[in-house]
């Protein structure tokens, strides 16, 4: 069944999934900014302050803009695909340059105080999700936004894209749980099982990670919820459809 | 676009991913019992070894066990429907039951070293999880397993029901990593960063516990992998499509 032409509303639940979501973002960012100013004294380049310029850096990039970056094609839903795209591109490159700002932060710090590099569960997930991201944006660079690929090249990579960019997105949400335990265990130790304020506000802000992972989840999951093509796209993805009917009749 | 009649071909990719989804999980399981077995002594439902019978359970259950029950429908595509929902519900069965055994040891644990409970970031993802699975096991039994609810309304909650089944899947995956982390941190705290072998083998098992997750999730996420309906119940759904197609023209 193809859906029908013209301008196609918005779902009436949508808004209010992503305005919980940015709801769930920004109080993640503001709380992660609250414990560290209220438990770990603050941030600063300089000092033993600098390691917490990596929680802040890494939860505003790798978690809250890169979150807003996948819902870019359910909240835009009838500008040009081309803007769409470029902001895409652009939300992922924002949210790149602070994760790198949040990784020398750590590496430096580490440096300084003669600590080990990368010998923990949290640095491993956290080097996947940067080699994944990266090859990421490069094959989706080149397919996407590069005028070189076909349409139909496009079409069937598509899917791919969106796979592993939710993928690398949960990753992170899972990477800054295990940072966030770390980061407890480490200061806390023993006392951490005695409910110390700062035990239940971090364990609070994980629980607000998981949800805010889930809602970006479960937006990017419903399938009628997908940005309805355009009336340029239309015309393409019907050329193409009449072109490839007959060699794979049942697929959608 | 109506798929054809006929008994349809399984996917050629799909028995691959299937293969790889249970060569992961495997060796999983088998790896949280070497871990256990080398470097915490065993297990036993006595003594401090008490501890260790959790994290086997968990794995077992709630990984695995939780993991093939999402696969069943994937896998079983020529079944009749009703034994292929017996499966999936009968794994889940046994998913809660074994993970149970693991909760039993290590209250049991806890109590008897008058440690406390409840504490952690891992303990509340926990307490979530379960939760979660209780809920989605009431609503998915009696929305498919009970004779009373209607074709439309089974039609409509089964995606809601796909989707909580995978966020609560990945959710027992994250528990996981952040029970495995708090492992290795309480008992090799600084000499964790000394690149201990303890410490390589239980972060190569977290990534294992991230492929697991990884997998088992692309298969869930290729739309052309589901199981194709069976002749019963592609009558039963064209039916269905001629009463409703009025008043939905655009959804799928």
């Amino acid at each position: 069944m193809e859906s029908s032409a013209g301008p196609a509303p918005t779902p009436r639940a949508l808004p209010y999934y992503v305005a919980l979501s940015q709801l769930l973002g920004l109080t993640v960012v503001a709380m992660t900014g609250a414990w560290l100013g209220l438990y770990r004294g603050g941030i600063a380049w300089e000092s033993a302050l600098q390691f917490n310029v990596h929680p802040l850096c890494m939860v505003i990039g790798l978690i809250f803009l890169q979150g807003d970056a996948l819902l870019v094609y359910r909240v835009f839903r009838k500008e040009a695909k081309r803007t769409t795209k470029i902001l895409h591109g652009l939300l992922h490159v924002f949210a790149v340059v602070i994760a790198l700002v949040g990784l020398v932060a750590v590496f430096d710090y580490h440096k300084k105080k003669g600590y080990a590099d990368l010998y923990s569960l949290h640095s491993w997930c956290g080097v996947l999700v940067f080699a994944l991201y990266f090859v990421q944006w490069l094959v989706g660079f080149s397919f996407f936004l590069f005028p070189g690929a076909s349409f139909s090249l496009r079409s069937r990579y598509r899917p791919q894209h969106i796979f592993f960019g939710a993928a690398i997105f949960l990753l992170s949400v899972g990477t800054a749980l295990l940072g966030l335990k770390e980061a407890l265990l480490f200061k806390l130790g023993a006392k951490y099982s005695e409910s110390e304020p700062e035990g239940i506000l971090a364990n609070v802000l994980g629980l607000l990670l998981v949800c805010f992972g889930a809602t970006v989840l479960y937006i990017l999951a419903q399938a009628d919820w997908k940005r309805p093509p355009q009336a340029e796209e239309q015309a393409l993805s019907m050329d193409f459809k009449t072109l490839t009917e007959g060699d794979s009749p049942g697929s959608q």
